[in-house]
């Protein structure tokens, strides 16, 4: 361990930060199929979605010819307080597993909003203050996403309103509180303050709250505000482009140690990171250059990719917004009590799910919850590091990656998607460590009511 | 900005790493008075401590004349984890202070324990490893220290047992859960494991707990138990030891910057955090060489340096440990109940007292519990990170220093201690956003009935 023969942390300096994003569609031979008006069933326009999100971010939307987009420098600005995160050799879990393989993991928990997130959520904001818009809104459940455009907001000067699902407002009073230390506004949804929220609260529908209800205050209020629009933190195409930052970093950093992966894994629930750590190298593999392989790891309770349909489906359970051709469960389904947050998604980033149809993405994995948090440990025993739960499904597959390379005595390279850290999930690790942590895997019959409810279009694939 | 002359985070190298450790002691002109024993009121030799701590850890206690000590390489690899930890040139909170000052800080918190502990722990740990021992045993209150034990027993093999103050073990169970994930054994105190602990509970003498009978239990279980010792996390002059490795790295990195700081601000509880950051600065203004200034903050309402008396006294409230010549409000001061727990200490590290004494510390500062906030709240709005509040006590006066230099036009350099994030304090920022937080200071009579719990000692000054 002590003739480490590169360093265990690498950081690119601050002068080394991106200076673009990398938006993957440009060089995509098939790109996914157009988002649907969900009134018209026809492609979307600037014109549809600019009352709700801001232009510049619409025009990311739906960019399918620029490979790179230049990252404002107030941006970069806010990336030099936590950026570039460091790409990690994981020596010590590489010591315990007894492996040949060489493990690399990029890890985006080092900021206090505790993951990646905070990568859009600054362009995110960054583009609002420069159209000379006053307010953003959003929705949170754990409230990650919540936390990063707080400290995204209070940085540009926006007031920020973070409707939370009411059970989690409730229940994690704490996350509340640091989205308020950092000027937010939060307000438990169901709420008074939109018509939708008083409609539910008044009928006493879902008074506990869920994200769809949340999703649909925060636009309501956005669309019916002056100088306000509403931002999301996941799935988009606009929030892959911002995440490749991720990626940019790791393939440099690797580039420095004379490294390529020969694998790359991340966890995918929306795809905001497997998309964004994967950027660069599908970017080689797409064009030949090199030949990674991908591998996307998702929870057994919610296998969008693994166990589900390639069709047009709501991107919410309300049925409200665009339809998107992506890997859905259907947007009825109802994923079990999955410790991992992040990753209990109906569908998939339509980028993602068109470059797996298409075969660029390797493999999807589905794991079960247990296997994860085994991992967990064994990764934070050795590294130091808790992670998240969402992250440790990208590292059950990178050790299981790193046994198989044992077995056959290749020297393998793997990079892995470190998230998040786990500060907030404890929780699930005392379920762990006491041993009543359940797994759960839907049956034939549960995904059938879930594929129930993807729309039926006739004439539209 | 944009045009930032040096960068925003300063990482040293892995092959930077300090390869000893500073050990002030040996460049004082008048070293602390000696440790006590409490029977024989004889200074404390090896042999009186070896059955306690392990011999590597006693011999650093009485070190009086190696002004380095080799840092194991065993120590150093775990160190590749998470150190060369950051100096951050504070860019944001200057603009948002509009200050002439360049501020610095080095930030401790970035590891899972969340704050500069793990640096003694890890070093403890391997010399209990290197002498053979198979158990450690210690206490903790909030937690961190306990985190910080587990991550370093289990990267060595060692079993721990964590006497928790059981109102911590029921209110903060999240802590616990962190401490078995890493592996360690995490006991309620008082508990039927120990002798004390069965007669406490018998006898219904403090059932909740407090941080001298978990202290008293975990020794108890140390001193009986084949090839057990037992570690603690401040005070100690071993751990100052451990701890100056913060402050080298600090002036190496601020070398490379070519500054050099005018004044070094640091939290003051036990002492480990200042003692370790200003240890070579110390070295250079023992020496002639440069002369910086030094502060000391410490909370209004637990005023040791500013308010105590520079006396023999017991170390612990139980008065079961050695005397030691300190700054102490008498070991049975009770502080109130303020948020920043690892500041709630009736006494102070002997070194830093005679340093103090002797006029090499300029000054001791009281700062009320209201006032750090709105400096913890400026500054993580500033510069992201959400500050513990221990080292929030340090952004204080930091911030006043710079305020002051914007006053004054000067140029200062100023380095101050991030010890720690404040990710587990979230109650206390609770109480700050909603207005119930309470400043306290103790009045004169308070102080008297803690000064009337210093022993007296004819003939012993």
């Amino acid at each position: 361990m002590s003739t480490m023969e590169i360093p265990y942390k690498t950081y690119l300096g601050e002068d080394e930060l991106p200076t673009h994003f990398y938006n993957v569609r440009a060089d995509m031979q098939t790109d996914h199929a157009p988002i649907l008006h969900p009134g018209t069933l026809q492609p979307v326009t600037v014109a549809d979605l600019e009352p709700v999100f801001c232009t510049e971010l619409v025009k990311q939307e739906l960019n399918t010819t620029d490979r790179l987009i230049p990252i404002p420098e107030p941006v970069r600005d806010f990336y030099r307080m936590y950026r570039p995160s460091p790409l990690i050799r994981a020596y010590y879990l590489e010591r315990a597993l007894d492996t040949p393989a060489r493990i690399y993991y990029k890890y985006e928990g080092g900021n206090t909003s505790g993951s990646h997130k905070l990568n859009s959520a600054i362009a995110q904001a960054h583009y609002a203050k420069e159209q000379g818009l006053t307010c953003l809104t959003t929705e949170t459940g754990a409230g990650q996403w919540g936390t990063a455009m707080s400290m995204a907001c209070v940085y540009f000067d926006l007031d920020l309103k973070v409707y939370m699902v009411k059970v989690s407002y409730e229940q994690k009073p704490y996350r509340k509180t640091v989205m308020q230390t950092y000027g937010a506004q939060v307000i438990a949804s169901p709420s008074e303050t939109t018509q939708i929220g008083r409609k539910m609260l008044a009928e006493h529908i879902n008074p506990n709250g869920s994200l769809g209800t949340a999703i649909s205050e925060a636009v309501e209020v956005a669309v019916g505000t002056e100088g306000c629009r509403y931002v999301l933190g996941s799935v988009l195409n606009q929030v892959l482009i911002h995440q490749s930052v991720i990626g940019l970093e790791a393939a440099a950093a690797m580039e420095k140690l004379g490294e390529y992966p020969d694998v790359v894994i991340g966890c995918a629930g929306g795809g905001s990171n497997l998309g964004g750590l994967m950027a660069p190298f599908m970017a080689d593999r797409l064009a030949g250059r090199r030949a990674p392989r991908f591998i996307a790891v998702e929870p057994a309770s919610c296998p969008s990719m693994t166990r589900g349909r390639f069709a047009y489906d709501f991107c919410d359970t309300g049925q409200v917004t665009p339809l998107a051709k992506m890997y859905t469960l259907g947007n009825g389904f109802i994923p079990s009590a999955n410790h991992a947050g992040g990753l209990r998604y109906h569908g998939m980033s339509p980028i993602l799910s068109q470059l797996y149809h298409d075969g660029h993405i390797d493999e999807a994995r589905a794991v079960e919850q247990s296997s994860v948090f085994a991992a967990a440990e064994q990764f934070c025993r050795a590294e130091g590091t808790l992670p998240a739960p969402e992250s440790s499904h990208a590292i059950r597959a990178a050790i299981d990656e790193a046994l198989a390379a044992k077995e056959s005595g290749e020297e393998k390279v793997i990079l892995f998607g470190l998230t998040g850290n786990g500060y907030y999930d404890l929780l699930a690790y005392q379920q762990y460590n006491e041993g009543t942590m359940t797994d759960y895997i839907p049956t034939d019959e549960d995904l059938e009511r879930g594929f129930a409810t993807i729309p039926s279009l006739p004439g539209i694939q």
